[in-house]
């Protein structure tokens, strides 16, 4: 995010904050209360172009749209229910898909457990662009990214990086050495995490009375650390040796990579991983629900008492490029 | 809707049948188990050089795009409470005006009482786009679509046709003689009820328990009688005499133009009015929530056994564009 998105969202946030259901805008979500477990909303745009390639399939974009904010469900501890979708199709969209993206839609509804419960369709002017809302339930109270305390452990689910690394590799007419030396599977593997990042809606709700704070990686691991330390008030400090990477990642730094190339990629974006602090005391029941859930969680850093964010590397702290993607 | 849209919804529309929530996708929103009354939400999207004029003020794109929600709110019945925003900033956006359209968010929130409580800011490529999802509550049940029956009257709020007419005069680089001779102040009514249409929020909750069926005029008002008829499995008869229009609408048609450019105009769309069905004896109710929120609704036309919509004028069905907008 820009200054003037910062100042924007500022300006909103204080009107907002009338609202008790807006969390002042200060997490991905709103929240409304249920027939017993509260509702939590949220809201998310993807636009041809921006935060997908611009020719990339409508269908995948779709798709994108609504695991992005099935993954700010996770990253509140809510179990997603179901979605509205909003979708505003390219001046150069083919009508004749729309059997095509209604069979995605269905698919992507199917594989996530959610309805689909509303929204609308429009012939737009620019590129593809849909916003979904999505809503799910708490059957506690929701993760937000303000509950970090000092002494607290950092973890982080899955593998960071190879949606960054997608991006680059899809962005290149021509290989670059380094992705020439891929393997195929490599490369699929890389192009998917771009394109078609998967939720980690299975471990929101576990997390709930565990994490203290939880956000999702999207703008980048230093930038969404930096979010929850902004909003806890806290330091964070991360171990970059210590943050998980893919087999497709680990083949590419093989290859080649110049330390600082890899550090940016890795502050990259586009995750989609779950980045939450635990007081120390949790760490089995972390293991226990990584077992459970068959998704890796690794430790990466702690919270401290400060301001910001530190990145550790060979015992030293370095400095990195932590704004990660920005919309602006 | 073209047949391309209808064909998604109703591919779309059998699988969302498995959330009652979504009400078959055959309504303006979805309904969500509340505390105590229950949750309406709507979401809809309005997109420069679509449903607004592409050189328009962004700040009247996201205030338009903020009225039709809450006259899909209205229209079910529900009074009101949150929205949600996602914007989508044009390529040609100032991003210098972010102050000037937080400004805007707030204003259109305080004016209609409800509260911000959530959404997302993109920086596009294409015009400015936004999405907002409404959330509304419902005292008593949702009207819908489908309860119109043979014997019911047809009724409508305020005027017809301005919204349509504003579209046309906006677009007009050089004013047609018509044009030209309206004043002043007959014009920038109909600008205004084209960019900045007023929903109807304070007759939805008074109208639930005593209209049958409802809808907002958004496509025009023969196609979204039609969308009525077909929900409702009845055939609606317009008598189009007692279609209400403005003074500014009465000055256009006294300048000189011909009946059926009249009548294409009423057909027009972009009115966010509320067309409804009630029993007869429900007149007087009417009429009383008419002068409690000095809000005019007219009798236009009577609910009838078969499918379809008739248009009257002189006591004879005529022919008419009843396609309204479409999207496709």
């Amino acid at each position: 995010m820009s200054v003037d998105e910062f100042e924007f969202i500022r300006h909103l946030a204080k009107f907002a904050s009338q609202s008790p259901q807006s969390l002042n805008l200060s997490d991905d979500g709103a929240i409304l209360a249920g027939d017993g477990q509260p509702w939590v909303l949220v809201k998310d745009m993807v636009q041809a172009g921006v935060h997908a390639l611009a020719d990339d399939d409508d269908g995948d974009i779709i798709a994108k749209a609504i695991r992005v904010n099935l993954s700010d469900l996770a990253a509140m501890g809510a179990n997603p229910k179901f979605i509205m979708l909003g979708l505003c199709l390219g001046a150069n969209s083919q009508l004749s898909s729309l059997e095509h993206l209604a069979g995605v839609i269905r698919a992507e509804c199917t594989q996530f457990g959610v309805g689909l419960i509303g929204g609308d369709t429009v012939r737009g002017q620019g590129p593809t662009t849909v916003s979904v809302t999505a809503i799910g339930q708490l059957s506690g109270n929701p993760i937000l990214r303000s509950g970090a305390v000092a002494g607290d452990d950092l973890w982080v689910t899955g593998s960071i990086g190879d949606g960054a690394l997608g991006l680059r590799m899809l962005q290149q007419a021509e290989p670059a050495p380094q992705f020439a030396r891929l393997n195929k599977d490599d490369r699929q593997a890389l192009a998917k995490r771009y394109r078609l990042p998967t939720p980690r809606i299975a471990l929101g709700e576990p997390l709930s009375g565990i994490a203290s704070a939880m956000i999702d990686v999207s703008d980048g691991l230093a930038a969404d650390a930096a979010h929850m330390a902004r909003a806890s008030k806290v330091s964070i400090t991360i171990d970059i040796e210590q943050v998980p990477v893919s087999q497709a990642f680990s083949h590419w730094v093989d290859a080649g990579v110049a330390l600082a190339t890899k550090w940016t990629v890795l502050a990259g974006g586009d995750d989609y991983e779950l980045l939450f602090s635990a007081p120390k005391l949790a760490a089995q029941d972390i293991h226990r629900i990584a077992r459970l859930t068959q998704c890796p969680i690794t430790r990466i850093g702690t919270v401290n008492a400060g301001s910001g964010v530190v990145l550790h590397f060979d015992g030293q702290a370095v400095s990195l490029p932590v704004h990660g993607f920005t919309h602006f």
